[in-house]
Formats: C-alpha cells, sequence, structure tokens
C-alpha cells in the first residue's frame, strides 16, 4: 500500500490531495496521514497542506523498492529486494535462485559485511556504494559462461557512462577503473551441472557515492571523488539494468564475440607491458596483446605469445610505453 | 562416545568386557549398559554376559556413521554425515560447500523425499537405495569440469563391480546400468566463478536393495533385484568412495583422457544405432561412435558427424545390429 502510494507521488505532476489518495487506495485520510509520516521517517522530505495537498520534494538516497521501482525500464529488477545490511548480496540471491525466482531478480544492500572480490578475496563495501546482485539464467554450458564477467563489466560500464557522461577504463577480466582505479567490479558465480548452467549470479559493485577508503585501498576512487558529485544511485541501478539487459539476448545468441571490440576500446593495459598472475600461480611478463572471443588475454613477449584464461595482471613497474 | 563404543566393538576380536570398557571410555558401568541398549534400539544384534562382555553380532542395515566409519578405507567420507531423510543430499552439501567444508565430506540419507536427477528431473529415491553426495574442489575451469560426471560415473561402476564381482554397463553422459536397466546415476552440480570451480558436488544414487519399482520406472533395477542377493550398503558405499579418491587426483593433472578407454568399455551404446535428445530439444539419429577426451560423444550418420555435449540418448527403436 504504501509502495503504491508513493510511486503516486513520484510520479504526479504536482500535488495531490489526500481526499484523492483516500479514495483511490480505499483507505482512510488518517491512514493516508499515517503513510505519509512513515516515509518521512524513511527520509522522504514531503510538503503538505490541507488545501492542496502532498507533493514530495525530496527523496532519500537510500535503495528502497519505493525509490527504485518508479526509475526502472526493463524487466531487470522485478523482483528486487532490498536490505540495509547483508552478508553478500550474491549469497541472498544464490538462495533465491535454489528457490526458483526468476531471471531478473536482483538483490541490493546499503552495505555488506562479508563483500566478495574474485578469487575469494574480500571486497570493501561500505554504505554510499552500490552493491548488487542480480540473477540470470541463460540457456548456456559453462564453458560458453566464461565470458559473462566480460560482458558484465563492460555492459555495467556502459550503464555508467550513458547516465554520467564520463568514461571508463576496464581491466582484464572485469574491473572497472576510473583515472586508473579502481571503482568497481563484477564477480560472476554459477551453479551448474557440467553441460548446462542452472544459474549465474553477477555481483556489482560500485563505489558510488564512498568519500574514502581505507590505508590499503589507497588505489581505489569512487564516482563521487572523481566526478566531485554525489550520484543518484537509484538512478545508476537503473541505467546499470537497463544496459546489461539491452545487451544480454546477444551475448545468449552470440556470445562475446559482438561485444569484443568495444571491450577492448575500454582496455586500458592493451598493447602496454604487463605482469600477468594466474590462479595457480605462474607469473608471466609480456605486452597485452589482445582479448579474443572466448574471453583470453593474449601476452605476447620475446619468448612467445601465451593465451591467460583467468588471473590479474597489473602494469608492469618501471616500464613505460 | 557411542561412537568410539561402536568402533572399538566392531573392530574387536570376540567378546569385550564391560570393566574394559568403563575403564577405557573413562564411564560408569551403568553407562556402558545404557550405551549398549541405544545401540540395540538403533538395530545391532548386541549379545551380553555378565562373565565375557559384549559382543556384536550384527549391525542394522542402516548407514550410521558408526556403521560406516569402520569400513571406511581412504579420505574420502570424512566427514560423514547421515540423515533419515533429506530433501535431497547434494542440497546439504552444496550449503555445507559454502560455510567451508573440506573435499571428502559426504552427506548420505536412507531416503530423499526431492532427489534430483540430470535436467532438473527427479530420482526416485526410497528407502534401500545408496543416495549420497560427495563434495570436490577440484582446482580446475568449468570448461575443464565437463569431464567430472563421466569420471565419476566410471569409478562408480568400478568401485561396484570391484566389491560384488560383477559387470557394469555405462549409458552416455553418466548413467549406470545392469543388463540394460538403469541401476544407478551421477549428477554433478558445480559452484563456480566464470574461471575457476569452487566446488562440485557429486550427487550419486545407486538402487542397491529397492525390492521393487513403480510403473512409470520399469526400465530400472537394482542390484538386489539383479543379483539375488542384498546387498551391504555401507560397505558398497566404502567401496564407491574408495574407487572415486583412487583416480581422483589423475584427472585432476590429466583430465578425461587416461579414463577414456575404461568408460568407453563399459559404453553399451558404442557402435549402436542411437537417437539422442539435445537440451535445446533437437534429436539426432545416428551411430554412437566415439566419445572423445572431452568427454563428447561422437554421432555418426549418412548426413555426416556431429560431436554431441550433452543430451539424453536412447537406443533407436526397431533397429538392431
Amino acid at each position: 500500500m504504501r509502495e503504491r502510494l508513493l510511486a503516486w507521488l513520484l510520479t504526479a505532476e504536482g500535488f495531490v490531495s489526500g481526499a484523492e489518495i483516500s479514495q483511490k487506495l480505499d483507505i482512510s485520510r488518517g491512514a493516508v496521514w499515517k503513510h505519509i509520516q512513515a516515509l518521512r521517517r524513511e527520509g522522504f522530505v514531503i510538503t503538505g497542506s490541507t488545501r492542496r495537498g502532498y507533493r514530495i520534494l525530496s527523496v532519500p538516497d537510500i535503495l528502497l523498492p519505493g525509490v527504485v521501482f518508479p526509475v526502472l525500464t526493463g524487466k531487470f529488477g522485478r523482483p528486487y529486494y532490498f536490505h540495509q545490511t547483508l552478508s553478500s548480496t550474491s549469497d541472498l540471491v544464490r538462495q533465491l535462485a535454489h528457490a526458483g525466482a526468476p531471471q531478473g531478480t536482483v538483490v541490493a544492500a546499503e552495505e555488506q559485511t562479508s563483500g566478495r572480490g574474485r578469487r575469494g578475496r574480500s571486497w570493501y563495501s561500505p554504505r554510499g556504494g552500490l552493491w548488487f546482485s542480480l540473477l540470470l539464467r541463460p540457456h548456456v554450458s559453462p564453458a560458453q559462461s566464461q565470458t559473462l564477467p566480460l560482458f558484465v563489466s563492460l555492459t555495467v560500464a556502459k550503464g555508467i557512462e550513458r547516465l554520467l557522461g564520463i568514461t571508463l577504463d576496464l581491466k582484464w577480466p572485469n574491473d572497472i577503473l576510473l583515472g586508473g582505479r579502481k571503482t568497481g567490479g563484477v564477480l560472476v558465480e554459477l551453479g551448474a551441472e557440467a553441460e548446462q548452467v542452472h544459474y549465474a549470479v553477477a555481483g556489482i559493485g560500485i563505489n558510488v557515492n564512498v568519500a574514502s577508503f581505507p590505508p590499503e585501498l589507497q588505489e581505489a576512487t569512487s564516482l563521487r571523488i572523481y566526478t566531485g558529485r554525489r550520484v543518484d544511485r537509484a538512478r545508476l541501478l537503473a541505467a546499470i539494468l537497463h544496459s546489461i539487459e539491452t545487451g544480454y539476448p546477444r551475448w545468449c545468441r552470440e556470445g562475446f564475440a559482438p561485444f569484443r571490440e568495444a571491450y577492448k576500446a575500454r582496455l586500458s593495459f592493451l598493447g602496454k607491458h604487463i605482469t600477468a598472475r594466474t590462479a595457480g600461480g605462474e607469473v608471466f611478463n609480456g605486452i597485452a596483446a589482445d582479448v579474443d572471443a572466448g574471453g583470453r588475454l593474449l601476452l605476447s613477449s620475446a619468448g612467445g605469445q601465451r593465451w591467460l584464461c583467468g588471473g590479474d595482471v597489473k602494469a608492469r613497474e618501471g616500464v613505460r610505453i
């Protein structure tokens, strides 16, 4: 009921009278007043007068369903679950996936206490960021899903770019950078049989309005630090979901190939000397020469060429191109 | 305490005196008596006399930890969890995996209420069968794990063969047959990132002492129906775990290639006309000509050759070689 009232107030032009609300929602004028008070306690600034009715002046910077729903443009984000604090949004999406939740389900949290990065690393997820996970159910094999993190990181970057008018870089395989500093990341976790993916959980973390980082994360930045302004996180979430949803059917049909050039165009390390460390702990040096349609990074050195399926890359120290 | 007492009685030669038990376990003679009574209620037949002590005459056909532990020969099966009824042993192993359970963890149940087969199908799991799931943590990519179900079904078959002295057939990709009738199956589910498997749950179901099947499962059989005798399920579980554990390091290092010939030797359909239905619903007819090191089935027909990554195969009706 409160969500319907909120959606109505958010989309209305000007004031909405209490009488009209009372009639349309079939509740008493007193009940309308109670809902308005509850919304005010959640951070909505609502002006009201007995003659003219109610009008929302400002919306709190909290990813409440009532704030997110009105700005969603597609099917991704429905259903939408919001929690103030979660250990990890991906854990909840995974549980929902096993309970039969549909593709497009999104869980967001104001903060995560055990946010995860790739390969079991932790992800700093304080208030002010955008931490959410999206449930996908692509009809692909686990091998085909290998490029899903690259596709998601590209479309996340494009969604942010379109809303804010800035240009982002990508770091292979799935980090998002601004001016060479980490601003976001994507972690895709699969639930699968050997031959068939049952679901993929795309965990997406963007340092949006995070004002500062602990000393060990000095290489990180946020959209706010970089652009100098606060970003409306609900609109950012909607823009990112729209961007993923737009490209997703094509990725399911054709894989990473149609997205490869756009991905490579944002790859800041391409053509530069890098050091790569594989999951097995091997270290390779070389020039990041290419990314193929399978999402693999080509490392080229005097000793030959090597295709990497995964691992961590960084600029080689002391070397400039 | 009861498990230590049980392990002792099971491994002892002849009688163990109540005084000795009381002393070694540091409990009263009355407490020893209570534990013996509890074991009798669980189905153990224990003879006892004040002079000679206690001796186990027969062990109940229940997969209790106390029955399973003494027959385990390796690391797989530790830790071991047993439940009378579970929705699905794989669901519990998956939860344990997320909580950090080690490789080799096994969950068994007397019956499953929502046992799963491949591709979301149900698996009939009444009392009398062997229904368990094994947690593996191989350092492989999702693509490399594609042959894990084939490796597991082969080693499960070999474990059964060695204990019972019978010969089993396999049906690609991961069914176990006796005389052309389904006797068991393997379902491998992955938890993974795009480039790295976090864990694999091998769900294994064997129709051991199941005496009859519902009308819709008339193509199924059990070890008991086929051999005419009841099989000790705890020893069967131990034999299967031993067989998987023995081959597993090699599969992790070298993949399916070293197991391919043994797998093909048990493939009843090889060289015969079959009909295959892919996950996408396409139907192909041809001769099952080969299985490659990637676990793919080669279908050969007048129209050409086709490699299948997954799907269901059956003998083509009315065609005999």
